[in-house]
């Protein structure tokens, strides 16, 4: 909704006011829908109720004042641009993907039709003038994990400054030197924009930073292995979102305050649900803030999420960056080990997360998966077809859904996983 | 249809008979409609009839032949697999794509609904058990280009001896060093299955082997800039799609036969339509045998199509290999500079490529351009869109579509075919 604290701001920003007001009262009326109606849960959460409503407010502001301070912004759309260089170089790290289906129109006429529904989202945001994050932005950094990206940023870098990291598509040491070479010349990108050097001193308490949030999430995504679950899946995937644009010390903090209470709980055995509850992981693609369609639908059919095995989940926090070398070279070679070890659907083969997938749902003791794939993602949806095999041998269940952002296909996403939860309970 | 001469060739490559008989009676109806129907054809025409009717005969008798004699045959999915290589380890280069919906079912249990039907077809093709080619080859190469290949390759690789080689996606020096890594890797696995090693003496023979045919092939293009155009579309089509399965060198004396015929009829002023005919240039994907609906709709919309800059067609022949340097760090470093050269909806960015088709489209006389993409290939939909703004500034007319393998949208495809020729008359 709109509101006069910030208006001043967002006119400044260039926004299309009308058009971000009806964005804005969308989001609160969604939050309330799926966030506010939940019984039981954490106190710390309030502080996420907090960020999320102050997400283009308050956030937005603090943007503008590192800015008016000599900070940059940066804006990225994906686990692999390493967030510890950016803060090496005293600039401010944003996740821009979106997940409404905002401004899809209008991206539809630089798109292809059969583009995922992040991408258009991210580029209808733009067209339409309703995203600050990205009116904020110094620089923005693609990659080229998928076709769909790869060739949208040739579109959005006529929009926004622009710079894009040549991803591998295998793990080999010469795909290994490629990415080393492009981390390199992200951080001299960096520092030109910035004027600021990257030192030893300040990419190895970058490194620490960004390990301590991830070990935070870490931390969070463990404690939900406890059965009830002390934490609905919803809040879990919030957290997760919020990772990607709040100032990461104080995220960091307010996780932890948020986990000594999941802690507390788990030792009473309290939960968001009774014990017993069908448990699911959520796996594939990943879901940006507004996107907790399937999330709402899961839970309200009877399941709770333990675990999100995505790039907005476990994807972007497993792995965490060796802080012991104590020299430029080493530190690169750190990061650059630490990303390459994600497990994408971008590689092939990929294997490792086949393994992985398993091995999340035994410990966080899932009764099934629910794969989520964002329509016309071919990588994530080969990978579906592939795990399931995986899985089967495992005797794990698992549903694959294939959607975007509109609400039409609700009522049949509803049907098929109420009776996904039905078979597993 | 069935054929008494090859039939236990077949049943010894474990083709499933009955619908390898069905595939080929389809094929032979398909070829009689679209090719012989044909008025005013080149004499020369006929070699590459007797070669299209011997496709799974004669040439796969030949296969079996250098098999016995040790050759290996090497399978191919792409032009950035260099043939230079496989010729200079004595095995012979096949490609492998297919343009035919058959298998397409059983391709689905497979592979993602919304996968292109090039990639569908050549998996299906395998689990149908009807291509003798694919049933022929010693090794399968394929090639990171795009997601849904990348990932098909996956599930093929447990289907065939795989051998996948790693692209890069853009053309900058690290992405450079990653492709001449690759082609070392397969300039050693080739020697490792032939038994065979790469002399330099060998791969300059391979060299001026691979050169010479597509010098053919351009020598062919080139006179069709002529109005009255001296061949048609579909036959020049034919062309190049035979160029990726027929014996090179072999080749090579019937096309440059066949241009001699050529030259004099374009002395004579004499075609295969009126002078005045609208002139279309194809452009975009490629299609693999017997992909040839959009050409015999366009050619019997009463327009000929004097080009395709197509991977089967220009993107394939553009670009020669240096011959000059005699040493072997020479002459694989003047094979990564061709194949970098190429310019595949693959590459961020791939400007070069919109200049390709402007200026083909003037050098030939194009009254238009018909931009074909295959249904969910991202890439070049992505293209499609900034090619038709570039083209516009050129005040040339395009056309964009987008289909597949199957049938049903003949009637739609003519009507928007037809009224795109009336347009450009």
């Amino acid at each position: 909704m709109s509101d006069p604290r910030y208006e001043a701001m967002w006119e400044k920003l260039n926004l299309d006011i009308p058009a971000h007001d009806a964005l804005l009262g969308v989001l609160g009326q969604f939050y309330g829908d799926i966030y506010m109606s939940q019984k039981g849960r954490l106190q710390g959460m309030e502080y996420l109720d907090f960020v999320l409503s102050e997400v283009h407010g308050l956030r937005i502001q603090e943007l503008q004042e590192a800015k008016s301070k000599g900070h940059k912004i940066i804006g990225t759309f994906c686990v692999f641009v390493p967030e510890e260089l950016t803060l090496a170089a005293n600039a401010v790290h944003i996740g821009l993907c979106s997940g409404a289906d905002a401004g899809t129109e209008q991206a539809e006429t630089l798109l292809p039709r059969n583009t995922c529904a992040l991408i258009k989202s991210f580029v209808g945001f733009k067209m339409a003038r309703i995203c600050p994050f990205t009116e904020s932005c110094d620089m923005v950094v693609g990659e080229t994990t998928c076709d769909g990206k790869k060739k949208a940023y040739e579109t959005f870098g006529e929009m926004v400054n622009m710079h894009v990291m040549e991803l591998p598509q295998t793990k080999s040491d010469a795909a290994r030197a490629l990415f080393r070479s492009e981390v390199l010349r992200y951080k001299e990108k960096l520092e030109a924009l910035t004027g600021n050097t990257i030192t030893v001193e300040k990419l190895r308490a970058a490194i620490s930073t960004v390990n301590n949030k991830r070990k935070a999430l870490q931390r969070l995504d463990a404690l939900r292995s406890a059965d009830p679950s002390p934490i609905s899946g919803r809040d879990a995937l919030l957290i997760h979102q919020v990772a990607f644009y709040d100032d990461p010390v104080r995220f960091t903090a307010s996780i932890n305050a948020l986990c000594d209470q999941m802690e507390t709980r788990v030792k009473k055995q309290e939960g968001v649900t009774a014990k017993g509850t069908p448990r699911i992981l959520l796996s594939g693609c990943p879901m940006a803030v507004p996107n907790w369609k399937l999330p709402y639908i899961t839970e309200s059919s009877g399941a709770v999420i333990v675990g999100e095995e995505s790039c907005i989940g476990t994807r972007n926090i497993r792995n965490l960056t060796d802080e012991k070398t104590e020299d430029m070279d080493g530190l690169i070679d750190a990061l650059v080990d630490r990303y390459m070890e994600i497990d994408c659907a971008c590689f092939t083969p990929n294997t490792e997360r086949m393994g992985h997938v398993v091995s999340m749902a035994k410990e966080l003791k899932a009764d099934g998966v629910l794969h989520y794939g964002l329509m016309f993602c071919q990588p994530y949806a080969s990978e579906a077809i592939r795990l399931e095999k995986v899985l089967r041998k495992e005797e794990i269940p698992m549903l694959a859904i294939e959607t975007d952002y509109s609400m039409e296909d609700m009522e049949q996403l509803k049907t098929r996983v109420e009776a996904f939860v039905e078979m597993i309970r």
